[in-house]
């Protein structure tokens, strides 16, 4: 099916405002204006994009989308009870079923907020996970099974497993990574095989799409201790320092949080040219702090940012957090000249692409993946309009999306997901939610 | 008209399942079971909340409603500049219709949004203002007229006849406060005035409502050095303290920002019962750095909570700022079990309306003011639902409110401002901004 979305702002490298996109399969093949677009490609499907800014789809770095399951679980706790009194053993009661219902909750979630990209970390499963759901509902995902130092092993065989099966599937749009859960918790050679697999599989299936390292690093004050007292390593200049001497760096690598750095630590990611993506919500939500957002940013590094899983956040709205970051860069450092809004929408867009690498997403350009959301500017907040990009980043809600594509297909219209009860899913979910809740007292 | 809201999760001092609420003229008569309710209320009109959470309307403690107008006019600018080059020449080209126009769209914004009371401090005059809009809109409001040095002889006087002829008016949905701008802008005699005005005042017109002063302290870094050098007055002690020394503080004044405080200011505030409005959206958008919270909340303050003007948030959504007050808490401290969710709504709600000088409304309870909102929960990032504090602090989005009651009439019905044509409405918006824009460049 070929698309022309027309009638909108079109919100590209500069601003049309009565602008359209034509997409010919999943690809965007022209961006202009409408009266010139709709001669050119009169056979196509019209989209009527009038009163709707027609922007990128928003890409998440980082999530664990079936904690959706757990959003509210656990609150107000410090970050080990959190972890060891709630999450973990609430994670060991899972099924492969929930954590399918859970992501699947998410990538709805997230279609309806105008996320299209999901980079996900979770436990797979082949009865039932995190792509088989992101398969269903239709969203452009990269996932991968996290593996702790004990589960190295059977970590590294089910993502080689994964990526046979899964990855460059539906048309491209699913992609496999490799995630080594974070250096407090997976030693120095698991990282080393973590790598290794990496390597052999960008080898094997790389024509089809990078495949990546996805890792946490950084996110609370005391790792580079931690770490080196579970694993007896030299973490002297910093954790990403220590990743280094390990030879695991790579421009292929995304790390989540990167919070407490040393100024090594951001030397040698921009050498590497790492991928940094920031968590300000979540990060927040567990008294972690805030990354320095204008150091990374100044010093060239490709940020990119993300919501967390649901149950530290407790939602996949990229829409706050693209708001939170320039808030806080301009907050916390006494400047409100940092972080303009058309720079700040490039952290939740383009920017987020690359560091997945994709060198064809996250933006509307002719040549590019056809993942285009549509943003009702109807609504009292969005009024009246003087600037475009503030408006996307300060005063657009996740609510006014309308309508999204995702690879060239209409997965949302009129705010709803296509071809979804949503109704009887979210019963669904509560069905799960009170199992699992039943069976988490029960253990 | 009698309502009797039934079948939602009722979240009143206890939270009710299957709950519902009786309201008979503006207020609120019972709360319990819907079974209950419905044999007792049988001639009551019904509000099905079913697959809704039933919540004491938001009350936004602090904005310039009518700026709306200038949302998105000046981004990314230090505060002066913001101020000196764009807002200040801006609103000196503002008509009494912009005002109204802009009151309105921020009344209708913030009805949508769920917030039922709003305090504002803009420019009035009898052709045209904030309370005029807000008489129209439905919708709850304090409502002051600003005054600087320069002005405040004109001030006191337009204050005096708004008190004389809007005060109490709309069944006590709409009342008047003094707002003297800002210990910078106006000095230590005409803050003395506007006290013994708002004495006056109260002791002529409180029976219909508290007459509160409004006015902002202690938002920049260099406040104390500018009011020395502007008024050459002893600030010694703190900004909170100089003000103290003038004898205007008391239990019914609502001081926005307090972010640069003394330990000597807040022990003031306490001993006055001063009411702070925090509003930390707008504090960091503008650089001006974070108010401590949990200082304030911990030394016994009613704290309350603003978005401040559209001009620097860029939104009037209270949720938003309900979530970052105790992310910032949380994240700043490094302590996750800070404010509480239950805790945090309280901000939002009860405390706000106390701060206003209201002790009927900010709850769902017999006897209260029937502020009511019903926010729906069958949307995919309200679910599963673990913890109802819990979503509406961090997975609730404005966008949700459903059904919204003011005073016992429902202004808004299925996401819509009942009798008004929105689009219309915001067509005429762009009309404003177009020729205010002309308007300023012409100038």
């Amino acid at each position: 099916m070929n698309l022309l979305v027309h009638g909108g702002i079109v919100v590209s490298d500069k601003v049309i405002f009565d602008g359209a996109v034509a997409v010919e399969g999943n690809r965007i093949v022209a961006v202009g204006d409408s009266s010139e677009l709709r001669k050119r490609f009169q056979g196509f499907e019209r989209v009527n994009a009038k009163g709707c800014a027609v922007i990128p789809g928003l890409v998440n770095t980082h999530t664990h989308a079936a904690m959706t399951v757990f959003r509210g679980y656990a609150e107000d706790l410090p970050l080990f009870d959190w972890l060891n009194k709630r999450i973990w053993p609430a994670e060991s009661a899972l099924t492969p079923r929930d954590i399918e219902i859970g992501a699947q909750l998410a990538a709805y979630e997230s279609l309806l907020f105008g996320v299209t990209t999901l980079n996900s970390m979770y436990f797979y499963s082949d009865e039932g996970s995190e792509l088989h759901a992101f398969e269903k509902a239709g969203i452009r995902a990269t996932v991968g099974h996290g593996f702790f130092e004990k589960t190295v092993e059977a970590g590294l065989k089910i993502t080689e497993e994964m990526a046979r099966k899964w990855h460059g599937r539906d048309d491209g749009r699913l992609r496999v990574s490799v995630c080594p859960h974070a250096p407090y918790s997976t030693g120095p050679s698991s990282y080393k095989m973590a790598y290794e697999l990496q390597k052999k599989l960008n080898s094997l299936y790389g024509e089809k799409g990078k495949i990546i390292l996805h890792t946490h690093v950084a996110e609370s004050r005391e790792e580079a201790s931690v770490v080196k007292e579970a694993f007896k390593v030299d973490v002297s200049g910093g954790v990403v320092v220590y990743l280094s001497r390990l030879g695991v760096l790579s421009r292929d690598l995304v790390m989540a949080h990167t919070i407490h750095l040393t100024e090594e630590d951001v030397r040698v990611m921009k050498m590497f040219d790492v991928k940094p993506s920031l968590n300000p919500v979540s990060n927040l939500k567990l008294g972690m702090g805030v990354a320095d957002f204008i150091k990374l940013i100044g010093s060239g590094l490709t940020v990119s940012l993300g919501t967390d899983g649901p149950a530290s956040n407790n939602t996949l709205d990229m829409f706050e957090t693209m708001k939170i970051v320039p808030l806080l860069a301009k907050g916390l450092h006494g400047d409100p000249t940092l972080l303009p809004s058309r720079e700040a929408f490039k952290l939740a867009t383009e920017y987020g692409a690359r560091a997945l690498g994709y060198d064809d997403l996250g933006a509307i350009r002719p040549g590019y993946l056809a993942d285009i959301v549509l943003l009702d500017l109807n609504v009292p907040h969005a009024r009246p309009l003087h600037d475009i990009f503030a408006h996307l980043i300060y005063s657009a809600r996740a609510s006014d999306v309308k309508t999204v594509i995702v690879n060239g297909k209409i997965v949302v219209e009129d705010r709803k997901v296509v071809g979804v009860n949503m109704e009887s899913f979210l019963e669904e979910v509560e069905r799960v939610k009170d199992s699992l809740v039943s069976r988490i007292k029960g253990a």
